[in-house]
């Protein structure tokens, strides 16, 4: 049976066995991302054959799995993300998660689609430190339609801890040229 | 009159005059914290008696002003913000955002309490880009209660543009040896 | 000077003013609703050329006031609306601020475009009682876009306490034969 | 194998025998609901011991299961809970979804603990009807705290279609004279 360092462990050397696959960081315009459908999109990231976003970078997270309506990120908080009251601050755990919720919703959607969040609700369960870590944001689709997504996410370390939840709607559109 | 270029310049010298003031990236611990009433610690950060949170330098905002229910954080979205889709993160707008609706619950807080966000609700109404800025986010406390704060906020810049609105609940409680 | 009594009863009386102009309970169809702007629906409905919807008399609230972009319902919960923990059901503040929330939205659509609500948060402030009433819920326009509408509402009674808070994202659509 | 005509049949026939046992509207002061755990206090209500929520009948909705952390409610919207344009008002699904939401908070407490609903967001995903009935809403909870209660809940009809979704944070607090 594995033990909680156990899956500590095998979660640090997933997140060093993708991150070596990364390209660079940047983003990719409306003609790349009309050439995939959502899931590709990411999978295409997640081979290196299209940057990753900046944002992982200054958050200190990944993309790690992605499935149609699955989608996991993991990711360390650091010193450089505590607010001025000690812990790791709120936008840390918004910003995986929103992460998680987006790909979510991206991940269901065929070539021509697209989509932007709306909203999203975070609730913040436990405090985060920069000793936490790495903890995963996995978020699910709730519902994908021709207009709007909804998706939940939960973000958990290897224990099982939960430190967060959030679910978020989104609106789904035509890339013009290509839907 | 001031036109719109006359606000973004004014809003700029005065991010410029107020950084000037910081001291360094830190947190304060418990003891520290409790020797300032919650408009008190956001002075004392203004006036770098107190270090500024690190997640300020990653974001690239800071605190502008704090009175008692109303603050003012200011920033500017940078490249390493960006989401894969060409657009600065939701996250970025969560950060700040989150970062305003905390301080003004903080703002009204006597010596002795303390407070942690239990969840926030951000909708994100226009996009960001790295141009985008300065923008603002505005923090308005609702309701300042013996357990519970709620505050709402608003993103906007220097013509008056809305990118985005939000609202969080805070737990309010006694900080023992201080209370 | 108007004392809390006075505005309590200036209140009443304007409910009961209104209240003599409506029609009966029922719906509209979609060609009806085509042929209004969204304020002008509003406006009819009052003057009581349309029917009202059922939920105002299973509530006991009604619409009192509609301007573009911000909406009044004033209502006066009762024993029927009670939870098992003896208070007001979350359910009788979600209501009326939902129909505050959306016809804030609703008010700023021309003629040829529907709206349905995606999502809305509630903040529950303070407890209600069967003796509370009359309170408003009053809805303001935060947001009106060509695909979405976002607004605001907060509930409070005749001496200003403010009851709960809330905040909605509609979608805006075209009511295809009209628009 | 069951088809959905036999769940739909089965869901009403459960109602049915669950509403002969309860009792007739009514609220508990809070002696009484101090007397209970939380599950208890919702089994008391089932068996016919407690009265049963006004609320219950105003929306035409009942209490159905209840074990820790779970709970089902369920109910069928009429032509009373109609909005002006044609479909159940938001509210409905609010306060259904609320009940769940909170019962699944309050399964959860011990006695001596009591709790009060912070906010809520609902997910408002298909347009209901006074011919969807029956539908259930099914509260789980998700952290269950000293201090705070955060649980989720989906709202779906016989045949597994998702009408809504939806998100709590409840405040725990002591019952001063039983905890």
């Amino acid at each position: 049976m594995s033990t909680p360092a156990d899956v500590k462990a095998a979660w640090i050397a997933e997140e060093e066995a993708i991150r070596k696959n990364y390209s660079k960081p940047g983003t990719a315009d409306r003609e790349t991302i009309g050439r995939y459908d959502g899931l590709g999109f990411l999978h295409a990231m997640l081979r290196g054959e299209l940057p990753y976003p900046p944002i992982m970078d200054a958050m200190n997270f990944c993309l790690l799995q992605a499935e149609k309506g699955r989608i996991v990120f993991q990711g360390s908080p650091q010193f450089g993300h505590y607010n001025p009251i000690g812990s790791i601050h709120g936008g840390w755990y918004c910003t995986i998660l929103d992460s998680a919720l987006g790909c979510a919703v991206h991940s269901t959607l065929p070539r021509g689609k697209g989509y932007t969040t709306l909203e999203l609700k975070v609730n913040l369960i436990r405090a985060l430190t920069e000793s936490s870590g790495p903890v995963r944001a996995e978020g699910r689709i709730i519902h994908s339609g021709g207009q709007t997504g909804v998706a939940e996410a939960t973000l958990f370390d290897s224990a099982g801890k939960l430190f967060a939840s959030a679910t978020t709607t989104c609106l789904i559109f035509d890339i013009p040229q290509y839907s």
